[in-house]
């Protein structure tokens, strides 16, 4: 594709390095931004950069936050004994949308998957066998996504906190809300026999 | 959705202002960018801000330009008596990457379309019709959209042009390449019938 200006070039050649943004979707959306206010293009830059350079991970979940301690950890109302192991701050945002828990986070930044070199030196493992040290944690409930290395990630992190008086439990696993069984993959079918529970607790 | 930062949060918005692009998608260009380099965010701001401010319309075809000639009005081997007129700069990046045409473009900045509230005095028709004045230009041709509101505007400017010398073309219409009949819509194929042609010239 020959663009006419070099600048143009360079923004759409900027857009395109985004996950998912070719660049005839790139060249779509600099063409939009031509089209904008000056001021408003300037608000657009001056947010990107300013929340590159202005946010920080909170010190104690490694969540997303503009302070040392992120809105949830800072919030008193959350319960600091509960904690909820997840790999990154996308599944933060996911369970705090269901507006069901009201307990702490932790963010691992990633799962152990030995295939891409990534062991447990490199997440945020340590930070939270030293929260669970503190005594002040009750529960650690793990919400990782359900795979072989979700699973070993699990088994790794709980391995660690042994000996410990913390109740230690993951989401449930079955079959999706809407989901078919039909479609459902074995190990899924299978877990989901498995764990089967009283009909009872299905009341919403 | 709850977002756990400010900073975070405005950057999304200002991401889902784009066109198609939710804030599903925003969260996932920010929160990619959050992993980069600050450097690179930078870059990527500094980019956009660029763009905008100091890219300007050519004076004489209004193409996005560096500078007040665009490179195509100001490059000596591009024919200055052919004129192609398109609405958008979209439209001469497309043509550009056909390579077929030598000559230099006009962009309209859109199509007469009263429905929308644009008439001719919000388009760049009477800079074209002082081009067409000033003697140089040998063939317009048309390559707008193929709907009422393009063949209006065509209709209208060439009205504007009588009487002149200057040949008034269209891109041909028909049935596009790798097509098929069965999905043509009645006007294009009934055009297509209507203006039929040799069969020698279909040699590539």
């Amino acid at each position: 594709m020959q663009l006419p200006s070099a600048l143009l070039e360079q923004a759409v050649n900027e857009f395109s390095k985004l996950p998912g943004i070719g660049k005839k979707t790139a060249l779509r959306l600099v063409l939009h931004l031509l089209k904008q206010e000056p001021e408003k293009v300037e608000a657009f830059g001056e947010a990107i950069v300013r929340m590159r350079n202005e946010t920080h991970f909170c010190q104690r979940c490694f969540n997303i936050s503009d302070s040392l301690l992120c809105t949830i950890c800072a919030n008193p109302m959350r319960r600091q004994d509960t904690v909820c192991v997840v790999e990154t701050i996308r599944d933060v945002i996911a369970i705090e949308s269901t507006q069901q828990f009201n307990g702490t986070y932790h963010v691992l930044g990633g799962i152990i998957s030995p295939l891409d070199g990534i062991g447990p030196d490199q997440l945020h493992i340590e930070p939270l066998l030293k929260r669970a040290a503190g005594g002040a944690i009750t529960e650690i409930i793990f919400a990782l996504n359900p795979t072989i290395q979700g699973d070993t990630t699990i088994y790794y992190i709980q391995k660690k906190l042994q000996p410990s008086h913390i109740r230690i439990t993951t989401i449930a696993r079955g079959i999706a809300f809407g989901g078919e069984l039909e479609y459902a993959d074995e190990m899924t079918l299978a877990r989901s026999l498995q764990h089967r529970m009283p009909v009872e607790q299905l009341k919403v």
